[in-house]
């Protein structure tokens, strides 16, 4: 993988191609296009390349995380939804063993008690919560500067 | 949306496709598909349009859920086992901001106790459970008149 | 019972005579009169005698409920506050064996945590909440439907 | 008091005037007024005076206990669903200091789980639960014996 | 209500009509006459008139707090055991939306476990515990001084 | 079994053979031969046998009940701390079907919270505790009128 | 002790200075000066010495009271935070042995839920809540009276 | 049925298919084709029919189950993550009422708490954990074995 | 131990002595005997030693245990109500550091909660649930396989 | 007792006689025998009789300490695995009302959370733990002197 | 503050001055004077001021809080062991309504249970952990970007 | 540090520079200057160097701990209320790695359930509870033991 760039997958799960539109008191009103072309433009300047996702279902999650070794270093990770019932997802990440950064757009420590567990965590080499859309560039470069320093 | 007529989304969760034959002495001897063609008789009846389906997939409901607007008014959903899961059900419910009744065949209130929470009852606008498949037939009748009283 | 018309009690526990000027952003603007009314003029409509009654007392609302054998054939239940505390409405509608159908005006279940738990919900034939004051007609035609296929 | 005979309150919660009738499987077929001339007749054998009442209203059971003193010298209670619900009832007989011996007909332990506590047991002297009628016959001897005894 | 005097409910729950003889240990030898009549003579130098009602029946307490409106500016409210257990009288001063000082003699987070939850203390104004009967006088000269600054 | 006397069990379990000497404010100054004269004078009279045995030995008061059948037609068991911790003790009982009346010398639900939870009472026929040495004179007569009645 | 004026202790824990400047529409606009010398002219009223301090340490706030004995006879105690998680604030107050009035501006009981819980109320005489800067000044008054009955 | 081979479902969920390479420390090297392979030996050797699949998607999962009465007899199911957060695998094993054998790889029961709970443990046959790869063999003969007995 | 069969201690616990006779729709109608004495054949044909014993006794369990170590390579157990219980037997596994295998005649799963948790789990190396008489055998069978793998 | 040398009872529960080889991570390698050796010689230089005693069986352990009256002055007890299971061991110490030091081979506040509480802890005069076996040494010196203080 | 650059204060709770000594294997390597260094030179590069502090005392950690009205316009703050046990901490935020950005050197999502849960969460803008000492200098450019974006 | 004699910290948290004076019935009448006299005269026998302090402040005791190493080999800590609530001393103590005794006077298993936990004891070497103030000279002794063994 020597003189390849650096190659991160850029996952979003559940309603999170709504966002701009779902409940924006909570979310931002910047679409997931947007962040998605933010963060390729980070990606460019960092010299990685960025492959970006969005599925509501999480087996899709679970098998494009089951298929990263040998294709992705590593990923910056949105579960939506699932970040709270998905052990399926924890056990992907605990499997593949690649760093992850989990994102949250919004503050979950501030919402309903079940949003304040997140099963990622627990195998997750990071997590960035309630920076709304920017979460995730921050994400990415700190991700693309572990990967470096490894 | 003023000459046409209402349009409302008719879902059912896992199993639900196997009413009839499921745990009988629970769920009934009526099939789903009975139910359906009652209820396209009363929508034909309230002159409202019924789009009715069902899937054993948690990220297929979320979608059809996800593109609910433009398309339909309201929904009826039985979400089944995913009512005591999903928070994905919820959020997409939360982020297309249409008014969902929900329906349940048995008195969940009664069963295991891991049935008594809906994570869908935090969003939805109504709840009808143990009236069995007339359950349904309630929930529409009553979401009709809501949306034609707003 | 057989050339009489069903007879119906309709029951409404505590504060629900304050209805329509108690905080009507949960419980609406309609009085207990007029959803009497309505219901009065549904029960006329489906050929059925509804005897409407309201108390504060739950040793009252028991009472009632352990005489209806032999004068009702099946009841429509807010017990209001009593919902969440009171073993003894539970146990007197297990004891009369009558069909009962529990309404809640609001959303009981995006309220309080301690508004989640019903003890009537354990004996009670079907629930439903979130309808407002059209929670009664529709509870009243289920039942009434209920009584006559059986 | 020193000639005249004891006198025993006998008192019954909410729906156990419906004995014999209330879920018999649970119960059993004795009525409370067979229970109550049963008793008299233990009463009369044992040379005490009996006063049995029975009532819905929790505010009655209490008003009933403060009013004991000076009247009678211990009771025998079956506070029905009060008994998981109610510490009004619970704070009468702690108030009075009179010996009550807590009488239940089921086994109350082996039901649900919000009918293993007691608030009553808290402060009563004794209890006696599983035996149907014939518990309140033993505790009216217990008593009694127990009265005699001081 | 201009040039009538303010007119304040003083309101007491079940056994504390037994004051002075109950419990002593916890709630001293005052009796609730003699509280009564020390608060109506606070009353009359405040210049506000003071009703002044127990009962022991949690319907009875509801009936009152529910016709307060029109009648009482405010209320002193000791609901006794009713404290802990009454969803009914906290939804009837939620309902009448005036304000109330809860009290209590005893220190109650100093009791039972059970006794350190009140759900009046969700909506009361304000709430005074373990001054013995004094507790009443200074909850009703806080509760005339916040009537007349609003 | 005809013609022969009822044979009860009599079985006392952990600490129990200290009765008079441990911690007499709580469990009184009779001892366990005191007590188990007493019942041998009571089960003279009511024309049975009864067998006094006691163990600080799970396992031995479990061998006594599994080889009850075909021996004895019921027991008094008062199981001493295995009351809380015993599910052997539960599972032996269940296995051989025969009824038991649980005792407690004191009133467990008046002393630590570990003590107010029985296994035995999910199989026991009936539970009395509170009456001192008295209960278990109760619970033996209490057990042979409902074998007789059988 | 017997010439000299009562002194009492009036102690703010922490963020306490900044009252009217936080969260006003929780704590009100009044500042800690503003009620301070609000106290001071009810002490002088009363012929009593009061002693006003804050800090936002937990130690320094153990320090005074354990410095208590010899200089105070009781002490007015707005704990703030500490009121939910300091044990050594309740311990020094058990350990000094003189009265203490507790004192919240807000109803604690409609705020979170470890707001509901104070280790102080373990220890103290007496609790107010709710009633904004008013609350220090009947705490006050009610300290007051009750060290010069005893 | 009766001249055609038993058919037998064999069912793996997420993650299993990479077995071998995934926490090797806790599933063991063992590759899920190698453990197919293994058990179609098996199969044959007992004559009957095994039909192994593998999806990481719930809803895919809950249609294979659905869909087996009249194609299988009984199934050997190792649901993976979603053994402790799917009630819709539970809900289709008890729709279709066929016995399953429940393996784990795993002693889940000396892993994470919440992989000490499975929901589809209520509705299986049996449970097999801890054996590693060899876990689905054992269970494969003792289904086979159950089926012929019946 | 080169030349000598494999040992394995067949150890069964409290009340399964009475297996065949004791609450046969949850244990079945095979008796102890008849396991052990088929468990035996199958020693024979896989050439290994079997020792076979029960007991009701805690203590004695864990003595045949401890005393494992140069007399077994590996046991059989069935802690029958131990496993809920017995932090002793789980702690004596631990000690002797040989494998077991944990056999439940019932699926405990589907009983009490306080079934659903082993001690033993926590250090067996393997778990069998729910195949009746059955279990023993499959147990056997897995255990010598991995003693012979090792 | 006054010219004999005090008399103490040295007990460990079960699985320590395996002290040495049982997971010497956690419990260290010196034997009991060797603890008890050392022991016996601090007895000696302290001029008390110290009577080793060990059992797996709790009854037997229970047996002991009540027998301890006349006999001993006071105990050191490890109840190993019984500590946080026995409620008869706890009942045993508070019947006899002799004092004993509870001492534990490893710190167990820092092993499963069951090991956190011990029933033995709320009637031992004092907790040694974390020591290795020293702590035995450390509990009898101080038992000693405590008695000798007396 | 027009012409002057942003002041952000850099704030770090307890034995966070051992980093590079403590637990190198949960906090890295790195001395909090050169992760001090670092970010001074990043608020070099931003334009902005950073006051970098460190305490071990809560109230310190709280005056500093307090006081950044006027002199900070937000802060990057590692409260340390007090994350999880300072309401203190958190109202002093809440009150002076200043963004803050909580940051953790390690996850503590894979810690301790008591560590999951942050106080200081409830009112932080963003929270950052588990990128070690780059975390800090994550937080503060997005810290810096969300003010100037503001 | 191989010629220069043992050096410990004897550290005492809050209210315990109360001890004689402060409720005696639980923790003696030995004043803390006692206590201390008493160790440094052990410690004059033992040859080691012992250095007393105590603070109310938590942030003392953990400035403290913090700087330990080179300065001293172990420590006996007391850490009175804050055992309960500090994280910060815990992780001071697990940052310094050196073997800490802790010490309680009372038996804090027989007190508030909230005194049953301790942070401390996660990262202590060993705890001793409930020998009053001989406690901390047993704990000395034992501290230095170990030191010089290792």
């Amino acid at each position: 993988m020597c003189d390849q760039p650096l190659a991160i997958l850029f996952l979003n799960g559940p309603n999170l191609q709504l966002l701009g539109m779902r409940e924006p008191g909570i979310y931002g009103t910047e679409t997931l296009a947007a962040i998605e072309t933010r963060c390729q433009a980070v990606a460019g300047e960092l010299g990685v390349k960025l492959e970006c996702r969005q599925s509501n279902h999480e087996g899709t999650l679970v098998d494009w995380i089951d298929e990263m070794p040998g294709r992705f270093s590593g990923a910056v990770i949105n579960p939506g939804a699932y970040t709270h019932t998905s052990v399926a997802l924890r056990d992907a990440v605990a499997a593949v063993r690649l760093p992850v950064v989990e994102v949250h757009i919004s503050n979950i420590f501030q919402r309903e008690d079940y949003r304040h567990h997140s099963y990622l965590s627990e195998v997750a080499w990071a997590v960035v919560a309630g920076m709304g859309g920017d979460g995730y560039e921050w994400a990415l470069r700190a991700l693309v500067r572990k990967l470096r320093q490894e």
